[in-house]
Protein backbone atom coordinates (compact mmCIF):
# COMPACT_ATOMS: atom_id res chain seq x y z
CA UNK A 1 0.00 0.00 0.00
CA UNK A 2 2.53 2.26 0.77
CA UNK A 3 3.98 2.01 -2.93
CA UNK A 4 0.64 2.22 -3.99
CA UNK A 5 -0.08 5.76 -1.92
CA UNK A 6 3.35 7.22 -3.43
CA UNK A 7 2.28 6.15 -7.05
CA UNK A 8 -1.20 8.06 -6.33
CA UNK A 9 0.89 11.17 -4.91
CA UNK A 10 2.95 11.41 -8.03
CA UNK A 11 -0.25 11.20 -9.71
CA UNK A 12 -1.64 14.81 -8.17
CA UNK A 13 1.57 15.84 -7.76
CA UNK A 14 1.53 15.76 -11.81
CA UNK A 15 -1.98 17.24 -11.89
CA UNK A 16 -0.57 19.95 -9.86
CA UNK A 17 2.70 20.91 -11.27
CA UNK A 18 2.59 24.28 -13.90
CA UNK A 19 6.40 23.99 -14.47
CA UNK A 20 6.56 22.39 -18.20
CA UNK A 21 9.69 20.52 -17.34
CA UNK A 22 9.36 19.25 -14.03
CA UNK A 23 5.50 17.78 -15.09
CA UNK A 24 7.36 15.96 -17.92
CA UNK A 25 9.70 14.21 -15.46
CA UNK A 26 6.67 13.56 -12.57
CA UNK A 27 4.81 11.97 -15.49
CA UNK A 28 7.45 9.80 -16.72
CA UNK A 29 7.69 8.60 -13.14
CA UNK A 30 4.78 8.27 -12.32
CA UNK A 31 2.69 6.82 -15.79
CA UNK A 32 3.74 4.16 -17.86
CA UNK A 33 4.99 4.92 -21.38
CA UNK A 34 1.82 4.12 -22.84
CA UNK A 35 -0.52 4.74 -20.54
CA UNK A 36 -3.91 6.35 -21.38
CA UNK A 37 -6.15 8.64 -19.11
CA UNK A 38 -9.92 9.22 -19.74
CA UNK A 39 -12.70 10.52 -18.25
CA UNK A 40 -16.26 12.43 -19.27
CA UNK A 41 -14.67 15.79 -20.24
CA UNK A 42 -11.12 14.45 -21.23
CA UNK A 43 -8.39 12.00 -22.72
CA UNK A 44 -4.48 11.48 -23.13
CA UNK A 45 -2.25 9.10 -24.28
CA UNK A 46 1.07 8.07 -23.65
CA UNK A 47 3.45 10.53 -21.97
CA UNK A 48 3.02 13.75 -25.03
CA UNK A 49 -0.80 13.23 -24.59
CA UNK A 50 -0.87 12.66 -21.17
CA UNK A 51 0.96 16.04 -20.47
CA UNK A 52 -0.79 17.93 -23.15
CA UNK A 53 -4.07 17.11 -21.66
CA UNK A 54 -2.75 18.38 -18.49
CA UNK A 55 -1.70 21.59 -20.10
CA UNK A 56 -5.05 22.14 -20.95
CA UNK A 57 -6.77 21.74 -17.78
CA UNK A 58 -4.48 24.09 -15.91
CA UNK A 59 -4.82 26.56 -18.53
CA UNK A 60 -8.63 26.35 -18.34
CA UNK A 61 -8.40 26.62 -14.65
CA UNK A 62 -5.83 28.53 -13.67
CA UNK A 63 -4.69 28.18 -9.88
CA UNK A 64 -6.45 25.10 -9.20
CA UNK A 65 -5.27 22.33 -7.85
CA UNK A 66 -6.49 18.71 -7.25
CA UNK A 67 -6.94 17.12 -3.74
CA UNK A 68 -7.31 13.42 -2.56
CA UNK A 69 -10.22 12.34 -0.44
CA UNK A 70 -10.03 9.37 1.90
CA UNK A 71 -7.49 6.48 1.54
CA UNK A 72 -7.06 5.15 -1.39
CA UNK A 73 -8.17 1.23 -1.98
CA UNK A 74 -6.49 -1.18 -4.31
CA UNK A 75 -6.00 -4.67 -5.25
CA UNK A 76 -4.26 -7.01 -7.81
CA UNK A 77 -2.90 -4.04 -10.18
CA UNK A 78 -5.78 -2.36 -9.05
CA UNK A 79 -6.76 0.79 -7.48
CA UNK A 80 -9.11 3.61 -6.77
CA UNK A 81 -9.09 6.97 -5.15
CA UNK A 82 -11.26 10.08 -4.75
CA UNK A 83 -10.61 13.62 -4.90
CA UNK A 84 -11.91 17.66 -5.09
CA UNK A 85 -10.88 20.24 -7.03
CA UNK A 86 -9.29 23.28 -4.86
CA UNK A 87 -9.74 26.77 -6.39
CA UNK A 88 -7.30 29.53 -6.05
CA UNK A 89 -8.49 31.06 -3.01
CA UNK A 90 -8.20 27.36 -0.67
CA UNK A 91 -11.77 26.22 -0.94
CA UNK A 92 -13.26 23.86 -2.93
CA UNK A 93 -15.10 24.81 -5.81
CA UNK A 94 -17.79 21.75 -6.17
CA UNK A 95 -16.10 19.69 -8.58
CA UNK A 96 -15.40 16.22 -6.80
CA UNK A 97 -14.43 12.63 -8.70
CA UNK A 98 -13.37 9.03 -8.43
CA UNK A 99 -10.30 7.45 -10.57
CA UNK A 100 -9.99 4.03 -10.74
CA UNK A 101 -6.52 2.26 -12.54
CA UNK A 102 -4.48 -0.16 -13.65
CA UNK A 103 -0.89 -0.23 -12.60
CA UNK A 104 1.71 -1.39 -15.03
CA UNK A 105 4.28 -4.63 -14.06
CA UNK A 106 7.11 -1.82 -13.52
CA UNK A 107 4.79 -0.27 -10.74
CA UNK A 108 3.81 3.23 -12.68
CA UNK A 109 0.51 3.95 -13.95
CA UNK A 110 -1.07 1.81 -16.84
CA UNK A 111 -4.29 3.17 -17.26
CA UNK A 112 -7.03 6.10 -15.53
CA UNK A 113 -10.46 6.16 -15.78
CA UNK A 114 -11.93 9.21 -14.12
CA UNK A 115 -15.55 9.78 -13.11
CA UNK A 116 -17.47 12.73 -11.77
CA UNK A 117 -19.12 12.54 -8.38
CA UNK A 118 -20.03 16.26 -7.98
CA UNK A 119 -20.14 19.33 -10.64
CA UNK A 120 -21.60 22.35 -10.13
CA UNK A 121 -25.46 22.67 -11.33
CA UNK A 122 -25.27 26.55 -12.35
CA UNK B 1 -28.17 4.89 -20.87
CA UNK B 2 -31.08 2.67 -21.50
CA UNK B 3 -28.36 0.40 -23.14
CA UNK B 4 -26.34 0.77 -20.28
CA UNK B 5 -29.06 0.26 -17.49
CA UNK B 6 -29.88 -3.17 -19.08
CA UNK B 7 -26.47 -4.35 -19.57
CA UNK B 8 -26.50 -3.64 -15.82
CA UNK B 9 -29.72 -5.31 -15.31
CA UNK B 10 -28.02 -8.38 -17.04
CA UNK B 11 -25.24 -8.51 -14.96
CA UNK B 12 -26.74 -8.60 -11.96
CA UNK B 13 -29.11 -11.02 -12.94
CA UNK B 14 -26.44 -13.18 -13.93
CA UNK B 15 -25.04 -13.03 -10.56
CA UNK B 16 -28.46 -14.17 -9.01
CA UNK B 17 -29.52 -16.76 -11.32
CA UNK B 18 -29.04 -20.24 -10.04
CA UNK B 19 -30.19 -22.57 -12.99
CA UNK B 20 -26.84 -23.75 -14.28
CA UNK B 21 -28.09 -23.53 -17.92
CA UNK B 22 -29.98 -20.10 -17.58
CA UNK B 23 -26.69 -18.58 -16.34
CA UNK B 24 -25.01 -19.16 -19.14
CA UNK B 25 -27.44 -17.82 -21.62
CA UNK B 26 -27.45 -14.58 -19.39
CA UNK B 27 -23.53 -14.83 -19.50
CA UNK B 28 -23.45 -15.27 -23.18
CA UNK B 29 -25.72 -12.08 -23.46
CA UNK B 30 -24.01 -9.56 -20.95
CA UNK B 31 -20.25 -10.55 -21.17
CA UNK B 32 -18.01 -10.73 -24.61
CA UNK B 33 -16.55 -14.16 -25.32
CA UNK B 34 -13.11 -12.88 -23.87
CA UNK B 35 -14.48 -10.93 -20.95
CA UNK B 36 -12.53 -10.60 -17.30
CA UNK B 37 -13.65 -9.98 -13.79
CA UNK B 38 -11.56 -9.67 -11.05
CA UNK B 39 -12.43 -8.14 -7.46
CA UNK B 40 -9.93 -8.70 -4.30
CA UNK B 41 -11.46 -12.36 -3.57
CA UNK B 42 -12.60 -13.69 -6.96
CA UNK B 43 -11.50 -13.92 -10.80
CA UNK B 44 -12.82 -15.18 -13.64
CA UNK B 45 -11.66 -15.38 -17.03
CA UNK B 46 -14.24 -16.01 -20.59
CA UNK B 47 -17.57 -16.99 -19.82
CA UNK B 48 -16.48 -20.58 -18.43
CA UNK B 49 -14.42 -18.69 -16.09
CA UNK B 50 -17.27 -16.55 -15.09
CA UNK B 51 -19.46 -19.08 -14.84
CA UNK B 52 -17.51 -20.91 -12.71
CA UNK B 53 -16.41 -18.26 -10.67
CA UNK B 54 -19.95 -17.28 -9.84
CA UNK B 55 -21.67 -21.07 -9.36
CA UNK B 56 -19.01 -20.49 -6.33
CA UNK B 57 -20.20 -17.72 -5.38
CA UNK B 58 -23.54 -18.77 -4.97
CA UNK B 59 -22.40 -21.74 -2.96
CA UNK B 60 -20.54 -19.52 -0.64
CA UNK B 61 -23.99 -17.67 0.25
CA UNK B 62 -27.11 -19.79 -0.76
CA UNK B 63 -29.95 -17.58 -1.20
CA UNK B 64 -28.00 -14.24 -1.33
CA UNK B 65 -28.82 -11.76 -3.89
CA UNK B 66 -27.07 -8.72 -5.35
CA UNK B 67 -28.94 -5.89 -5.66
CA UNK B 68 -27.98 -2.49 -7.18
CA UNK B 69 -28.25 0.71 -5.16
CA UNK B 70 -28.02 4.44 -6.91
CA UNK B 71 -27.87 5.08 -10.43
CA UNK B 72 -25.14 3.74 -12.77
CA UNK B 73 -22.96 6.48 -14.37
CA UNK B 74 -21.19 5.94 -17.85
CA UNK B 75 -18.78 8.20 -20.13
CA UNK B 76 -17.11 6.33 -23.34
CA UNK B 77 -17.05 2.97 -22.62
CA UNK B 78 -16.90 2.72 -19.07
CA UNK B 79 -19.03 2.69 -16.88
CA UNK B 80 -19.26 1.91 -12.84
CA UNK B 81 -22.72 1.35 -10.11
CA UNK B 82 -22.46 0.13 -6.68
CA UNK B 83 -24.46 -2.89 -5.37
CA UNK B 84 -25.38 -4.28 -1.69
CA UNK B 85 -25.63 -8.01 -0.87
CA UNK B 86 -29.17 -9.53 0.19
CA UNK B 87 -29.14 -12.45 2.65
CA UNK B 88 -31.81 -15.01 2.44
CA UNK B 89 -34.16 -13.16 4.33
CA UNK B 90 -34.26 -10.56 2.57
CA UNK B 91 -32.03 -8.07 4.59
CA UNK B 92 -28.51 -6.87 3.42
CA UNK B 93 -25.94 -8.09 5.11
CA UNK B 94 -23.70 -5.50 5.41
CA UNK B 95 -21.52 -6.52 2.30
CA UNK B 96 -21.74 -4.13 -0.45
CA UNK B 97 -19.32 -2.98 -3.25
CA UNK B 98 -18.76 -0.76 -6.39
CA UNK B 99 -17.97 -2.02 -9.72
CA UNK B 100 -16.16 -0.36 -12.44
CA UNK B 101 -16.07 -1.93 -16.45
CA UNK B 102 -15.46 -1.22 -19.97
CA UNK B 103 -18.48 -2.14 -22.68
CA UNK B 104 -17.40 -4.01 -25.77
CA UNK B 105 -17.85 -2.94 -29.24
CA UNK B 106 -20.72 -5.27 -29.45
CA UNK B 107 -22.40 -3.87 -25.92
CA UNK B 108 -21.66 -6.68 -23.68
CA UNK B 109 -19.35 -6.33 -21.04
CA UNK B 110 -15.34 -6.56 -21.33
CA UNK B 111 -14.59 -6.18 -17.66
CA UNK B 112 -15.35 -5.69 -14.75
CA UNK B 113 -12.98 -4.85 -11.39
CA UNK B 114 -15.07 -4.90 -8.43
CA UNK B 115 -14.34 -3.16 -5.16
CA UNK B 116 -15.39 -3.86 -1.58
CA UNK B 117 -17.14 -0.64 -0.23
CA UNK B 118 -18.92 -2.53 2.84
CA UNK B 119 -18.04 -5.48 4.43
CA UNK B 120 -18.72 -7.69 7.97
CA UNK B 121 -15.74 -6.32 10.62
CA UNK B 122 -16.88 -9.84 12.77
Amino acid sequence: MTDINRLIDGYFAVWNETKAERRRDLIAKTWAENAAYLDPIMSGEGHDGIDRMIAGAQAQFPGHVFRQIGKADNHNDRLRFSWVLVGPDGNEIGVAGTDFGTVSNDGRLAAITGFLDQMPTA
